[in-house]
């Protein structure tokens, strides 16, 4: 046994509580190396007879990747107390492994075992219930439509007479959001994330001005007003991004430090390094990246606290918004971001959390601060695969195992998985065009757990390439619309409300990859129902055997909504290239 | 290269802040796998000609344990953001390491690298500086001196009359810790952590009845001030212990619960199951332990913060104690503590806060909740060493290893670090009464990294088992002091004291157990200066030869002062069974 290999430590995605009673204790062992895991446990006072007593329990194998084996079992402990070992079996010997380390025989100290002392309420993960079943759709507000031509910015272009660039404005704003419910709703989505919508210089608003007005070119506070009711009304969620990592160039505080230097009263505001302000060569301040435009927030001094918090309380209590996004959430302190939390959960305590971090999340995701992020590791993998076919669906599986693992279970409910967003080539794009492609990138997307989100545009097949050339204005004429992919799309999505397994209902297992090296298959099942989610992922015809035993039973397509009864005990499933199937059985 | 045992993750004990300007990283391999490790690290925005940019500086390898080597290194990234990864080479090959995993050469792109987005200051762990020149002595109220007979409890027994059972008194008070503070300052402490003094049922106060008041038998408020004046004037810090994770049975509103049941307006002050309450045959209520005298606090109830958090700033702004003791702090809510922190931090910045824990502590040392806790696991080490001789000298150089990379490097100059406490037999005891065992125990407790404690009575040679036995009347008898022992423990601290480096400066490092089977030998140098502490564990004589070329250098005993000049190029150290010696180079 490769005890070198085996991994646990208690808290964040080894040890954590998924409900208010029940924990979840996973462990790591090097890949195919040990066949068995039992895990000792019992209430940490519990002796009898001077000696300390303990149950045992199986675990179940729940994944693998390139390099491990991930084992778990839930457990309720009665008193919300446990201490807690495991057993490991390599096929010929056993071996205790607690917090002290390895033993070759289970240990009778109890100090010996790994420790979760308390279940307490207060620290479990708990996400907003409606998130898991929310499909988003996201709004680069400038660029979706226009419905209001009075508050133009100067110069604004036609609508989509040009290439987008890093300056120029067509007029989008809030009215024409308002005037298209109606197809967002036709579409399904029934939540909308807006990129910045606060009074801001750019076309992109990420360098706010005033973070208490929108921006006039989107619109009024009474037109924001309708556009949210408009919304709820509809049962569709708002989600506004909150960018206070940095402010624009033009904030008021920024301006009044440039203008009055260390005396001005908004010095601590910033992270000023010397004075006077210099811009060039490297700003003399900390800014977003090396970005002079975007000067860094000083998050850590209490006047931009309490106003930034101020702000955070402010659109939830008079717009009643749903959700706060937060860009570059990773470069705040934590203890910012604690504040927030306990802030604007007072207000509204199923308002969504979800922060932007590109990058491994768990210090972010411990119930104290975020309920989400911006899921990039499940955008990467599945553009290298489906996309731009840089890996094999063996190392698919093992890199979104490797993902699913790296967080509590109950985190990926609420994961925010995206294909693309203003940030990133279209999808259309990373799949060179080609609309088999991209169907199956949004099916995996709609029938997979988390929240997905579509980025305007895409469900239409728009293409653009990196930014901003992702950011065109949305095509409005229907011919010109791949009204195709927006069906697939608008069924998918139908599909995974009315198919709770569909959504995050039930247990995912993704098929081993080496039943068939050209496809991706997995299933969500409830013990007594199953759906099956597979993909030819390659250019050949293939032949999937299912491996299950459904004869008797009645095999559904969702999809197609074809029904039919297995009558063999062997059933193929012939997949044209890059074509689907989602069955149901 | 065993890559399943290389372990890296960004934040706790692997990536953290140790200034607020600097970052340690690092990583575990397995045992004598890898012979060099080099970080690659850049700006995370840092492109040149489309291409990342990064440099590379070599990691120390900083201990190894039963299992692993560790690797660190110190970096100041100058925009105090960082991207970076590894290259680990085993003597043959290189590989490299980064957040998505194992690489034969070193990624050209930045996701695949680990991200430390920002060094936020409000995210660093920061200590109280005087912490780490503080040595500890822990007081038992009840047992320590009788100062006021007028406020002895009924039934009290003459002092020392009595072998200590769990509900007899002997009149130990405040006033008497006043009249011997000289005691205190002879043997050369400058902190006094109390075991609860606020009003109780028991001898050890750990059932609190009313936490803004002192127990009657221990004196008056008037009495606590003119002791905490005392101490500050001698300039010896107090900390008092908070039982905030259970209440004692007489506290008012459990009394008013069990009087009025569901109806009571502090039901929700605890977690009770059901009504009537019952305490037979397990209580339906939650409680520390099975013990039905001290019902758990429900810690998330607002009224119960708003209580507890008033009692932790009233001892603080009414009393200017120094430090808080958190009594059973792992079963209270994490959310609890943050703000338990916030409170008293606001008040007094540099208040110790030290929770009660007995195992892994990481997630209540990220610096949003406790500054220490009580190092339970070095206490074990040495006992099994030096008092049980349990383990060997590699095993004991190994588990050290261990405990010192399982939290950032910066935690363990705060660690409180005992070797017995009212929870825990005697040193003596678990010496089996060898006093030259009891004094290396010592010997390493106050020559270590650390804020080290000593036991009351310990120091002159106190006997007694577990818990009562471990609770005696201090011996106020000149004649039945050890003096012996006394005096070894003064020398030790009086020595900390002037030597800096026998404190918490300079870097420690163990001399490998390989060189003397039979001896424990670590250095703390701070590159001109070198301390060494040397101990024969074994019951022969050895002979341990220095490995550093001392030719020419002027050796100094610390403990016996006496100074020789180093005249050859290998250097002998003759120690007697269980004997040490402190040098000085």
């Amino acid at each position: 046994m490769q005890i070198e290999a085996i991994y646990h430590r208690p808290k964040d995605n080894y040890a954590y509580a998924c409900t208010k009673d029940d924990l979840h204790i996973r462990i790591r062992t090097k890949k195919k190396d040990v066949t068995k895991v039992t895990l000792l446990f019992g209430d940490p006072y519990r002796w009898e007879d001077g000696k300390w007593v303990y149950d045992s329990i199986p675990m179940t194998l729940t994944g693998t990747d390139s390099l491990f084996d991930y084992w778990l079992v839930e457990i309720t402990p009665p008193f919300r107390r446990l201490r807690y070992g495991f057993v490991l079996y390599d096929g010929s010997s056993e071996t205790f492994f607690g917090e002290k380390g390895f033993f070759q025989k289970p240990s009778t100290d109890v100090a010996d075992y790994f420790c979760f002392p308390f279940l307490n309420t207060a620290d479990v993960f708990l996400a907003p219930q409606w998130v898991k079943n929310t499909v988003w759709y996201q709004i680069f507000p400038e660029r979706f439509a226009n419905g209001n031509s009075s508050n133009d910015p100067n110069g604004a272009l036609p609508w989509g007479s040009n290439e987008p660039s890093p300056d120029n404005f067509f007029g989008g704003d809030l009215e024409g959001v308002l005037e298209n419910i109606s197809y967002l709703k036709d579409l399904g989505i029934n939540g909308i994330y807006f990129t910045p919508i606060f009074k801001a210089f750019s076309n992109h608003k990420y360098d706010t001005i005033d973070y208490l007005e929108l921006d006039p070119a989107f619109g009024d506070k009474e037109t924001f007003k309708r556009l949210i009711k408009a919304c709820h009304d509809q049962d569709i969620k708002v989600m506004l991004d909150a960018v206070f990592n940095h402010s624009g160039f033009y904030f008021p505080p920024f301006q009044d430090v440039l203008q009055h230097g260390e005396k001005s009263k908004y010095k601590d505001w910033f992270h000023i390094h010397d004075f006077p302000i210099k811009t060039e060569p490297v700003p003399n301040y900390d800014t977003f990246a090396f970005t002079p435009f975007m000067p860094k927030l000083n998050t850590e001094n209490n006047e931009v606290k309490d106003y930034l918090l101020n702000v955070a309380r402010y659109w939830i209590e008079e717009f009643d918004i749903d959700g706060w996004r937060l860009d570059v959430a990773n470069e705040i302190d934590h203890q910012f971001w604690r504040e927030f939390r306990q802030e604007v959960k007072a207000i509204k305590p199923d308002l969504y959390i979800l922060g932007e971090i590109w990058h491994d999340s768990m210090p972010w995701l411990r119930g104290d601060q975020f309920d989400a992020v911006m899921n990039y590791p499940f955008t990467t993998n599945l553009l290298n695969l489906f996309a731009k076919q840089s890996i094999s669906s063996k190392q698919f599986v093992e890199n979104m195992t490797n993902v699913l693992h790296m967080y509590p279970k109950n985190i990926h409910d609420v994961a925010f998985n995206l294909v693309g967003s203003h940030d990133t080539p279209r999808v259309l794009n990373e799949c060179n065009q080609d609309e088999n492609r991209a169907k199956q990138i949004f099916t995996f997307l709609l029938t997979f757990i988390g929240t997905p989100c579509i980025y305007y545009g895409d469900e239409i097949g728009m293409s653009g390439g990196q930014d901003p050339g992702c950011r065109k204005c949305m095509e409005w004429d229907g011919e010109k619309q791949n009204r195709d992919l927006f069906t697939h799309i608008q069924t998918l999505i139908r599909l995974r409300k009315k198919e709770p397994l569909l959504a995050n209902e039930g247990t995912l297992s993704f098929l081993p990859p080496e039943l068939h090296r050209d496809s991706i298959a997995f299933t969500k099942s409830d013990g007594k129902q199953t759906v099956l989610v597979l993909m030819n992922c390659s250019e050949q015809d293939i032949n999937y055997t299912l491996p299950f035993d459904l004869k008797g039973k009645t095999i559904k397509n969702l999809y197609t909504s074809k029904e039919f009864a297995a009558d063999v005990e062997e059933i193929d499933v012939k997949l044209k290239p890059f074509d689907f199937t989602i069955l149901k059985f």
